[in-house]
């Protein structure tokens, strides 16, 4: 049995997390579990994990890191109390030799005991907080997905993993831009302050409205394009590395964790029991 | 020759490294690089470096994580333009089978492709903060070190690292103890917020005047005492662990970065060439 969007919108944690390890819901979660952290998700071989976290941890604005599982552990236990990798996110996307092979709701049957899973904070935290300030995003209201592009800026290389940072855009109004750059500044697990603001020619950016991906969006009257480092950026390195095996999240549809957009630190209590 | 603190104190960047990389300085780096990131130090063979950087991961505030060396480079090349590990550091500390082996100013002869060097953000930064709002720190205005203690808080174990976390005491006024608690959160890079503040009871330390390491520090009247994480904490999970060889820096003797200490993230512009 299916379960409609409306109603999980107002559902607990725990209905939430049901309904998407049973496969009743398969859609996108911008807008579920309000409140708590949202991830994207990278799950590789232990062969390439140490190297993926160097990656990481040099490029901490597109790639911030919120949990790495230990390697062939599926139980997320640093995210929650009880998120299994294999079945708790709503759809993946399964690639092989750098290709995109299958995409479904469950990867019990591609789960594997040399696999590691890195979950990395998204922008959903930082939207909540400028919008909570009184500040619209046209994407939001206009129910897109926010556009992106490849900027010219590069990451910093580790290993197989390297290449341009991704970025995305949100116009805002002229006398917001500072307060807008401040607030997102605080929430460093969501990309942090914006990398650049004004003419898009410089991040190489020819056409606004024409994004590498998401849908184009509107630049109002007195209005400046914003851009923050994406989460697209890891997907590209690791799309360009053609590993043997990696599994993301479908884009939009994330990991749902138990840790509050606002904890400081991305570690629930129980964390310190699995010992 | 060798070269005294006070005239470092005032020397330029380039200056203090080269002193510290002849050899010429040897001693503590507390009041040098004013403005600069300074960082702990663990160097570990690769076998255990993702299950390290894991532990760093889950618990980031005794472990916050500013640099990983590529396997074998000796070159910081995300902390500075010219940061090389086995000679910058003015003492290192070499452990074989988790027992202090050897105290030395340069380990170029200890060094081995295998190793991964990792860099941890010091309470340097958030104690400059503090001092910066007008509140004094005894331990600072005494020439002491700060008194540590063995708290009764788990720390979240990665393979073999695991183990209580130490805590720094500070005593502040009753009144000044939200402000600096606010004050420190912003630097996660620095320890962040404090774990605990209060009756040192809850956190199962008998005696507040009998620190595990460090100097006692008194309370003085309408004075709280208030705890944070502390970068011994790694230190304690690793000798524990008995790797067969690990080389820290000597406590206080701090390796000096390029990165500015408000700098949002740890990695300087250069490092994109290193490609």
């Amino acid at each position: 049995m299916s379960v409609g969007y409306d109603r999980l919108k107002t559902s607990s944690l725990a209905e939430l997390r049901a309904a998407i390890r049973s496969g009743a819901y398969r859609s996108h979660t911008a807008g579920l579990g309000q409140g708590y952290l949202q991830a994207n998700l990278a799950i590789l071989p232990e062969a390439y994990a140490l190297d993926f976290m160097r990656y990481c941890q040099r490029n901490p604005k597109p790639c911030p890191l919120i949990g790495v599982s230990d390697t062939g552990n599926p139980m997320m236990f640093t995210l929650g109390r009880d998120i299994d990798i294999r079945t708790d996110v709503p759809a993946y996307n399964v690639y092989r030799d750098g290709r995109l092979d299958s995409v479904s709701a469950d990867i019990t049957e591609d789960w594997r005991d040399d696999l590691v899973v890195f979950a990395l904070g998204c922008s959903f935290t930082f939207e909540h907080a400028v919008m909570r300030a009184g500040v619209a995003l046209w994407h939001v209201d206009n129910d897109r997905t926010v556009p992106m592009f490849r900027s010219n800026i590069e990451t910093v290389p580790a290993g197989p993993f390297s290449g341009k940072m991704v970025v995305s855009m949100r116009a805002v109004p002229e006398d917001r831009v500072a307060e807008v750059a401040e607030i997102s500044r605080a929430y460093p697990l969501a990309h942090g302050a914006p990398v650049y603001w004004g003419d898009p020619a410089g991040l190489g950016i020819a056409d606004i409205m024409s994004p590498d991906w998401g849908d184009p969006a509107p630049l109002g009257p007195g209005e400046v394009p914003m851009f923050w480092a994406c989460g697209v950026t890891p997907q590209v390195a690791i799309e360009a590395a053609r590993l043997p095996l990696c599994i993301t999240h479908k884009p939009g549809h994330m990991l749902i964790t138990d840790v509050a957009e606002d904890a400081e630190v991305p570690v629930v209590e129980t964390a310190q029991d699995k010992r």
